[in-house]
């Protein structure tokens, strides 16, 4: 499901897409707007190549595969970002699997959860989240991948 | 999982059953009688015929095939007659793939879920759904393929 | 304030309307559709003819007339299709005289309450309901009807 | 729909029934009991006789009638026994007729409330009523009309 | 139960009060005053007079009753100033006849509600209200029909 | 801490008043009267001598003493009338103890617990009790006598 | 920040302008409308005068500023119509300021709060407010001071 | 996914686990300690030997797997020790499919979720357990199976 | 209340019982088993001396025997098995003094109260035990003990 | 339990520690520190010497005790301080006893309920407390006792 | 708004006011009384000089004013006893200052808040305050200075 | 309180900060890091000036100011980026005058408040914020800003 991680040396990050996040372009673009999931990958790319870093995209309507795809993560990639869709308001697995994870993890989403229907409000991910990006569109994974190059800076 | 859809020229109508249904007929005859999900799928079939509409029928105790099934659908099927069972009060990752279908979507259930424990009066499914039908048994797949063909009549 | 029961050997339905319906065709049409009562009415009396059943029809406005009509039921309909209206939500006593009608209750509504305001998520009917049909608009007497009638054929 | 007060001297009683109470006798008999309203009206009717006291009975299902029998009762009956059936869980209307009453008021279920439903624990008319009689089925009549007489002696 | 409309040309505005209101004078007069219902319809009466406009005056225990003048008042009155009593707090049919028409609605209150226990908190009546005037005793009625002048004058 | 139970062969009921119930007299007058609780006793126990019935008293400030009192009076008493004082709102350890006892459980109170504070409609006991007398003062020990009297004669 | 009063000898009130209020005619038009501050402090007075009372403006974003326009209130106004703003919802300073005047405090909102967002309809300012006046615009401020009048040609 | 039965006569028990139980030995040691699965299935496996009982191991991250070895443990195995891992708080779908298993079912933990975070102490499939065994680290294994032994003998 | 500590030299283990529990046996025997309490002591007896611990037995119906057996406990007894009765869903008071145990203590529970009424779900035990063991009526005191020798040979 | 009053001419108050106080010194010093509950009665009766009064001390671990302690109080202490311990959050029959204490009545905690778990903040004693001190460990008696002279002394 | 800091030697202490505490001895002396808030401060001046420290005493209705104080007392002042009037219950901006303070905080009410409105009872200051002190009355600000003395002397 | 514009031709960013940011660097520095207010102002100024923007900072503990300043940056200011510290969860005021600005909206946190106490996790501006950025420290102000600039050329 996932492409092996780049043979070269940089440093890996692991972007992580949850359920239907596969139709964007097509599904409800007044909200998510027109760019496809392939757009955001390229965006979160070339960010990160810039700053001497890889990503590795999956993307994943199973929970199971998602939570696996964390454990794949741990001792491999140095961050996680994360847009866990619906996942985020139920999925206690993903939770507990980036709980176990040992870098920095980011939770992303395209629209403002917070501005839209109550049941968005909860966040399952949030309380082991390092940080959380929301509402920018796609230019939020380009800022998830700068904050996560500056977070490994520090580390 | 799925077979593919019919081949003449009628239009289509997905039949998705959630978890544990596979289990109808022996599961708790009590509460959901002692006909099998082929008894309800040849029910939804014959229903169909007889308007015009032909049925696919795809049964999965997995999310997200299921969330895979309603995205297969867009474009492909006219509507989608649904009986999330348990998904129901929990996965807003079938919700977000619902929202995304442009036809109907009807929510079925077996027994009645608002005469039942606290926890089966919530549904996630309920706010994309065009309507419900609940309660009726076996009867509830005639009766969703009847209020299909009316609503795609309508169209 | 209801017509006598048919004179003939059919077998009866009670279809209680509850306030506010008598208004429909000019009420909120976007919601409610333009077909009036009388519409939906004869829906329902031609869909039951057609089964071999007869419809007898009863709209108010008063809470104590629905709950007699419901009295009135006992031992002489086979079965109530009801739409409440706005008793759906606070009328205890129509519970409490339909808890106590030895048939089966149908709970109609035209539009789909669960995707709508958060009060209109609770039904105080459906506890004492055998099954419900939502969201269909005018449909929804027809297959109301149909299901009253396979319910009464499985008696 | 009452009769007129007695033309004895004696002091009189409203004996006040809501919504559904009419079918007592053949409603959900495990519940409520086999004796009619009337058994129990002639109950309280007779125990009130040998205290010295009158009663006048009134039942009704629509809210309306209660709230204005409870007006005429202003300076005529000097006290009420009520069982306000389903009324008890929401008929505010008739909470602000009892608090403008102002001899005492008696609150009386044939069955125990708080036994049941979490819906049935909540009465709207507790915080008007002198006191509450629930659980003792037709027996409360008799023990509403002696505590009825108590209090008067007291007055 | 309502006298007609007045014959000349003014506009019509219904005044509608509900349940226990007729007790106006007599009932808890610590909280309501001393003034009778008929001297608050008098205020309203004088008040629309200089006003240029007629009022039609409906008083009634009966939640039906209440229905049906707001349904009469569709197409015949400009403006409804209603004063729910009890029905504020529970009456749902009373809300959807009220979201029914086209005109101004004005609910008032002689006292203030936000001020006391706090089921009187809850407004069914508030969301389809144009305004809202609590908490003036009887002064409200002249308010209420100033209000509706303006509002009438503006549309 | 109790007498033992008549020597004579009349059926005995246990009267079992828990915490701060000695007091009564000189605690909170304008709540609970000026009658003791040995004056309520005497009302019982003259009340039950009329009926036939032996009265044995037990009070208690001890949670585990009225336990254990409704432990002994398992085969030994035919009733319980039970004013359990604060014990209402907490206990249920009381509450499981009294549900392990075969006959009637009459709950009393001399106020009326659900027109005073939130907290006092809370009654743990209320779940395994047959009846509730609660508001008349010491007149509902004679009631509640009367009631246990009248719920042994039908047994 | 605000103006000394009248130096004549009308009673004055206090007109009490909470934040954001500042920005009205450009805020949100399509909800508070057109009409700046200034136009509806230019109501006010205008209404006043011709009433014999005079009024004072205050308009401040500052809780603290409000608080203490209410102290000086204290025994130099005749009474005090306040628009909280968002003050509305969580300023118990403001609150407990005017619970400690001595003259009617009117409440008044251009729009009305309990047909919007749920948060909108708690106000922490209802429980000391004489009455309320909510959602008829500008001409709120010409209602306000009406009442005013009245409240203290009674007083 | 899962071994197949043991061939042998000896009566067998599925171990069910969930989601990030793989990760166990190295995921939060301080909570989940240092032992792996594989320990916890082999502690499983020796205690059931000794008591006669042979254990089928089945461990998985997906929710749709771990309903369906349910489903196959009907009439197969005679008895489930399930650890939900985060599937305790939220798989409905998990707790439908328990529900139709009509042997003894074992809810297991290793730590004592009702001791840490208030979202922890919701289990959804406590209400189709036949006990709780929480709290024990690995030993809950050798436990789990012993009291799975009992309850086989008793049976 | 309470035997002395047995004299040799093996470790000790307190096993407390709550309110009601002396009743086991006769107590609502469908829930509870026909066992006696006595009984459930005779198998935490021997199961202890199989395993090189001695069991002190106390059981009482008083909150506050039970808070100091719990205080004798310390620096006496290895570890505590605890069925708290009903205490488990208010007694912060046994909560207190068990935080102050330097011991495991166990929470044991014949029936399983998550699958039962819902105020059954709380325990206020939970936060302070090392574990938890419920449903397995009788054969949980073996467990108990088994689980304490565990934890005790780790310690 | 408790020494007798002292037999001076000094006014007197009762001291009341409820359940597991005992343990003070021992019991999680890093909470509630190393002092004794004698250290802390030392400190009260050091501090009321100083001011002319004396103090009954009485500690319990039974709430029929402190009930009772309170019940002897009436008419022989002019105040009472108590430290109620987990009665603090339960114990309604502690709050009615001292509800019928005509003195001052002082609330004392050692450590700040209100910044610790969520349990610990509802308080059934602070409706009848006269005023509370919290969080000063073991000078809150000398306090406390100070705040009681103070109050006596404006009596 | 504040003087400066002592110019002697003694440790001071930041006496802070929150709003409409300027008002007392005015406002609703019932319940805060007759003394003003220079008659509480001298209080504490009198007690702090007796004990060898200084008070610098502020009061604002400013929230803003009343966070920068705090922030000027980290290093300057020991300790702060903070009345916070009405930003007890809401500012958070509040809490946050006194979070960041390195010394004791005492939070001080005259009157005893759990007592009164249940809104009275949430205090956003309490879980970072070391203790409270409220229901005394003035003698508060005499008994907080000598709790801050005890506290300063085991520093 | 704030610098005026820069005179140049670039757009320009208000940057807000609420309460207590002032005290970053030496508040909490494990939670909130070691760098000053100084020092994020400068990350953002420069990020700025890379990006042809201009940054205005403004900071204040005092909410009217901070209303205030959004109220001159409507017309003046290209957009947004606040950290409104502890406003975030009552400031409706700050709210309603976010909601009256033209431009995107950025909110910062520089921890995750969802990952903190429940209190934190509501924020009344979210509801009008385009976007979040949260858990990132003094980063944060670098992100922010570059995705303000993603915006306007977006716009």
């Amino acid at each position: 499901m996932s492409a092996p991680a780049t043979a070269d040396d940089r440093a890996t990050v692991l972007l992580l897409s949850g359920p239907n996040l596969n139709l964007l372009g097509s599904r409800e673009p007044e909200i998510y707007g027109t760019a496809t999931l392939a757009d955001h990958v390229e965006t979160a790319t070339t960010t990160a190549a810039a700053l001497g870093l890889a990503v590795e995209a999956m993307a994943t309507n199973a929970e199971a595969d998602a939570v696996e795809a964390v454990h794949r993560a741990r001792g491999r990639h140095r961050a996680i970002v994360v847009n866990p869709g619906a996942f985020t308001h139920y999925s206690w697995a993903l939770h507990d699997a980036l709980a176990a994870f040992e870098g920095p993890v980011i939770e992303l989403h395209l629209s403002n959860p917070d501005a839209r229907e109550p049941w968005r409000r909860t966040s399952v991910v949030a309380p082991v989240a390092t940080g959380t990006i929301a509402g920018f569109g796609g230019d939020g994974y380009r800022l998830a991948i700068e904050a996560v190059a500056h977070l490994l800076d520090q580390g």
